[in-house]
């Protein structure tokens, strides 16, 4: 078999942490498999790296950010493989040059293109395990290039459809993907498997586990997923195409605090007007969820939609600056102390429903929603802040999701 | 112009002398100049690499080493770019890679072999400054390389000779080359030429200016070469081929405490004794220097040697071992505390009695010569480490340098 593995930050923080990693590594390798091991940057270090800077000139380039930031996997991957090497299994380090990962010329927010595979194999080919660089690339300039949030995780799926491994497995500090955060529903439950576009609905609405990026490239090159945690060895969650038990009718609960929640009331009613504002708020990198425009009272309509909370300002910011122009409004409203309630689960498609019994469980827990918003395997609410423990709660028995 | 400025670890320490280094490099821009600047890794920082090195693996390879100290300088280099970026000049930075700057394979001590200049001359032809990691290099498998001691100076002087530059500026702590260490002859003098070979033999004796390879490269390739401090803008010492001035009998007095004496008596006069008793020491990475040879007396001979102090062990330890079979010998005696004290001229060449003027300044100041060795620019004594002082003082005086 060949294995991917990748380990955050937080699992390389300090020797002590790298050794562990290093044993777990050496222990898929003694079983006779190919490990490729993807590091991110050691515990703090982006954020020291990125104080450096800062003090150097707050408004340095993208492109030097980068040359800079690359740094930080790099050490990592040395000294892991001198961990591995101490332990005495022969292990070799790559950076983004060496491999070659080719990205797009992104600086700061790259992505991927293309990645060649020869130097892998050959070392894998020495039985030697192999530590690749995270996070990071190089571009048509030979430039080094950062792929954004959630990097590493992308580089680890990548890799993995690029070498066809046969497994890749996503280390984290939980035990893999749950039904609920347990720290809000402590019932929550560990999943054993979840489906891509399960897994994308959770990711997008905070859930945090894994990076949108990287589960929509394990999803178009078929790439099986595997999340669990880097502090024991309990066997974590599988992400694929289709789960083998009967599609669950709802798989989990994800709640998300980072949102504000606009209404601009009195806006004209004719063509062009939601264009208009949902343009400038692009043009400011405003994105824009939960969009509901109101039906026509008095020749005018209202359209409400919600935004991460920090962006709030900025959005208000471009409204008003366009209020008088054209944006023609009576008011615009801000409400910034509001919750997202979702339940996900691929098996909601074949089975209606699911909505009602989640509003149902909401009435009786005496939470009033704000706002619906649903998908083909999802439906989201949006209600007071202060009530998303008890909303979280309540759905989740509702569905029996514990069990 | 096209000027070459190398500035090492110290002057790149804190975001203070980054910009320091900036404003220099920018002074020279403004005139119209292109500037390429090589940067060594800041303040401790390769120090620092190599204790966490040493945390995970004392014997870690010296490919993962070279792995890791790398990023020393690419965190350097970054960082200056930014500088220069906030200064309003547009700037970028360059690591081995991106250079490509070809070495030997050998980790830890590798020799450049070729440097290609296409991106440089792009990005210089755009008006930027380059700023290029020194040190490091990469080998034909595509794995990062170190240049040993005195790296970044050698990759500042092989840059200067790829690019046909017009100067070669080597920044460091002291104002240039002097007549003799000022700590210990006050009266020294700084001076404002010196030829390449006495710059080697100075190098050779512990000036510590700059590293015999730099200046060997230095020589080879014709790049004349200035060196001057990053602290004032005093002029420096320009290092070339041959001296505008009349040859100078003498251009310095160095000293180097950092020797231990070897006698090893009663050696069989027979031919293969010196051979396998330098050979030995070869074997075990001991450099020898100054050796002596006795004229035969009873059929035995002695032969005498200095090593560097910190290798006296690994020498006597390799003697003791095969003093019974291969080297059969009478006595083996260690003196540790002996100094060298040189005088270094190209005009000695062509006017004998430096050596003489030399020990009878010596004489008159009652310093005993335990052994002596010379070259065509060079005459060397050793010394008791005790009169090092008195020694360099008494000869300075001897040949006027202070004038």
């Amino acid at each position: 078999m060949l294995i991917v593995k990748k380990f955050g930050g937080t699992s390389v923080g300090n020797t002590e942490r790298i050794f562990n990693v290093a044993k777990r590594c050496i222990e898929d390798y003694q079983k006779g498999n190919q490990v490729v091991v993807v590091l991110s940057a050691m515990g703090k270090q982006t954020d020291v790296l990125l104080d450096m800077a800062k003090e150097v000139n707050p408004k340095a380039s993208k492109r030097e950010l980068d040359m800079l930031l690359t740094t930080g996997e790099q050490t990592s991957v040395a000294l892991m493989a001198m961990a591995l090497d101490s332990l005495g299994v022969p292990a070799v380090s790559l950076n983004a040059f060496q491999v070659a990962m080719h990205t797009t010329t992104d600086y700061g927010n790259a992505r991927l293109k293309r990645i060649d595979t020869q130097r892998i194999h050959f070392e894998l080919d020495n039985r030697r395990i192999v530590v690749v660089t995270g996070f990071q690339g190089i571009n048509k300039y030979d430039d080094y290039t950062t792929l954004g949030r959630g990097g590493s995780d992308t580089t680890a799926v990548a890799l993995a459809a690029a070498l066809h491994a046969d497994a890749c497995e996503i280390y984290t500090d939980v035990d893999g993907v749950f039904t609920a955060d347990p720290r809000i529903v402590p019932s929550a439950r560990k999943l054993s498997e979840i489906t891509y576009d399960e897994m994308l609905e959770l990711a997008s609405l905070g859930a945090g586990v894994l990076h949108n990026r990287s589960v929509e490239m394990a999803k178009k090159h078929g790439v099986q997923l595997v999340v669990r945690s880097s502090l024991n060895t309990s066997e974590g969650t599988v992400v694929k195409e289709e789960s083998k038990m009967e599609k669950m009718l709802v798989s989990g609960v994800a709640t998300d605090k980072n949102v504000a929640q606009f209404a601009v009331e009195g806006l004209e009613n004719k063509p062009g007007v939601a264009f208009k504002l949902f343009q400038h708020l692009a043009n400011h990198q405003v994105n824009v969820d939960m969009i509901i425009q109101s039906v026509e009272h008095n020749g005018t309509q209202d359209i409400c939609f919600t935004v991460t909370e920090d962006m709030a300002e900025v959005a208000l910011e471009t409204l008003e600056r366009h209020r008088n122009t054209s944006l023609r409004c009576e008011k615009i409203t801000i409400t910034r102390d509001v919750a997202k309630v979702s339940v996900v689960g691929a098996g909601m498609m074949s089975n209606p429903g699911v909505a009602a019994k989640m509003f149902e469980a909401l009435y009786d827990a005496g939470i009033n929603i704000r706002q619906i918003s649903t998908s083909e395997i999802r439906v989201t609410v949006l209600i007071d802040e202060k009530y998303t423990e008890d909303a979280a709660q309540a759905v989740h028995e509702a569905f029996s999701l514990e069990k």
